[in-house]
């Protein structure tokens, strides 16, 4: 495979976004990474979305958005992984460029979520579990988070109010980011008062949903080269150029309870141990992570999966203090899904986004200093589909 | 990219299929596309699939897939491109194998769709149609053909007659296909009295929707080695090795009405170019080719847009029985969409499988003789998104 760079990213707020169609979501989020890319256009198009078909009646996203942006002769291809979409999107992207099949590829994750009753969303949320064997039940998607949390306190001996760290650092950083839904710091008590959704599932342990895309654009790093013929480390604007370390995937069962541990996110373990390999690296060499928070039990379970932490340990890392910016192990710099929030498919561009302009030194008040290193987890289901890339400054 | 070959198929019969689910016929397919290729397993799975959502309430379905066949570790995503997405789904497993990121992949179409009233699949089906321009207007999908069909046939002369031999083909062809829906053969006074659906669309124009799903199995080429080192054309069980000559994608417009020309499928021509350029051959060169045929209007323009007709002049290849399997261009030599049916997202992949079943020789009483270079073409929404695959025994 050859070598990829990324090149150019875009995103819009996440928002309640009445005024605008999904198309228009996804579009601007492609100008703006054309436009960071100053590229005319691409040759292909992966769009990483989970819920068109339920909540706008529109499949075939790939033409729509092509179609929409101008580019309508390029090759356009939705990619579905749940709430991993996203990051199975852009790494659609990584291996057709990779290959050589194209020669520059675009990946869009674009999630317009907030126009039906909130009930119609929460059903086409659950359509990232398993149909026939959790949501007949009557579970939710929320459900199934808080037994594993309510059995990993258990298991653990944690209270609820250890898991605090992770949400307060995740709305301290989505203060300065522009594009983060829920701008606003919280404190401990307001995460201990927050409401109740299904117990130890608090709004404060919850990602907000919300309308959004983000874009990223990938070309062969081969295409960057000086007057001597070497492989060069900026961009044309002097930007460093950031590079794709690792790319890698894996899954677990669809329902929770066939897992022989619930407590173990082995899919995560599975894709981030692959990733580490690819990329030579250890978790000790990762400058920040930006992961999978959609439930603040999410947060603990995925340090845990990547070695971030001893298992049933995580909780420790956030009343360190070593989840911050400052800290061990940074993560959800820009806000996680928790606050930047959660527009499902497009939450994994999102994520890489985000690295990106950590490792550009682009990330302002929250950048991570001497950042060379980043790795990204996007999660389809309770752990079931995980999709995790390492970037890295050339 | 890597040469890439194709190992293993397997495909259920198109039906009614009410005794089993969307993960059962899966993974049917699943099994008797490792059983066909003689492996226990394989890296990385693809699926398929257009509708799973808004028909079974169930995305994330590539977890959902390698689950259920056991291969719950591996990567396994969805792909979505209306009722193009089986063709997406192959494409991408050859840029996955292609790109040496994993060196095996199983791509499965699969759809689910009469479980659902006949009203519902409708309006689901319209979500390959553009949401907000045709079908807020009360077009539905086959309406959309419909116009097309009638200026199509107003424009140069024909009369709904001349279709008649796209239908009375794929019927023959599927008598002899058990996994075909239709297996009934039927004459021109059947077509002409046929139950009208949409002006001029009757239902011997129509394709059938149906439950099924198809697999194929990709690897390097490069596993296949002689003692001495060289490339086999063989694989161990003494059946000629299908490669991948071409793979080639491209959009048109969403919505049909901003066409320059609605009766040129771009997409389609800019596809099949590629492709052509990519394998090195012209139309003449392709001894068969399993097209798009959702509607018999849809087998005319992608005959034209392909370069196997003139402009216009698709229906006298069928009228001068050039389609047949002895004719000039083979086409749906398995029955097609028309006969065999179109379970819509698993249809690209039939195709595929088709096209191995020729190419191997094993295609029974509608083998094309001497079959040795065959194409696929995929085609989501009316011509929006296309995908075109050129095989060819090594």
């Amino acid at each position: 495979m050859r070598d990829v760079v990324i090149i150019g990213v875009g995103q819009t707020p996440v928002s309640e976004n009445w005024e605008k169609s999904l198309r228009e979501i996804a579009g601007e989020a492609v100008f703006l990474a054309l436009h960071d890319a100053s590229m005319p256009a691409v040759d292909a198009i992966y769009v990483g979305n989970m819920l068109s078909g339920l909540v706008s009646r529109q499949e075939n996203l790939g033409a729509m958005i092509s179609d929409w942006v101008g580019l309508k002769y390029c090759e356009a291809i939705k990619v579905e992984a749940a709430c991993g979409s996203g990051g199975a999107a852009f790494r659609h992207a990584l291996m057709a460029v990779g290959s050589g099949d194209v020669e520059s590829a675009l990946a869009v994750g674009v999630e317009k979520m907030t126009e039906t009753r909130s009930s119609s969303t929460a059903s086409a949320l659950a359509t990232a579990a398993d149909a026939d064997y959790e949501i007949v039940h009557g579970l939710s998607f929320v459900a199934i988070n808080a037994l594993v949390m309510q059995r990993y306190m258990h298991t653990y001996g944690w209270q609820h109010q250890h898991f605090a760290p992770f949400s307060i650092n995740a709305h301290a950083n989505a203060v300065e980011n522009p594009y983060a839904r829920l701008r606003e710091p919280i404190s401990e008590k307001d995460y201990l008062k927050a409401r109740m959704i299904a117990d130890p599932i608090n709004l404060l342990d919850a990602s907000p949903i919300g309308d959004g895309a983000a874009a990223v654009i990938v070309l062969p790093h081969e295409h960057f080269k000086n007057k001597y013929g070497q492989l060069m480390d900026k961009d044309p604007f002097g930007r460093p150029l950031v590079t794709v370390r690792a790319s890698a995937s894996a899954t677990d069962t669809l329902a929770v309870h066939s897992r022989r541990d619930p407590l173990w996110l082995s899919a995560a373990e599975d894709s981030a141990r692959k990733a580490y390999s690819q990329a030579g690296v250890t978790p000790q060499d990762i400058d920040l992570f930006e992961l999978h928070d959609a439930f603040s039990i999410m947060s603990a379970l995925s340090l845990e999966a990547c070695g971030f932490a001893e298992r049933g340990q995580a909780p420790r890392l956030g009343l360190d203090g070593e989840i911050s910016p400052r800290g061990k192990i940074p993560i959800t710099t820009r806000g996680g899904l928790k606050a930047r929030g959660h527009p499902v498919g497009a939450t994994g561009v999102y994520q890489v986004v985000e690295v990106v302009q950590q490792l550009r030194g682009e990330a302002g008040a929250n950048q991570v200093e001497n950042a060379r290193l980043g790795m990204a987890q996007n999660i389809g289901g309770s752990g079931a589909t995980v999709i995790t890339h390492i970037l890295q400054v050339v």
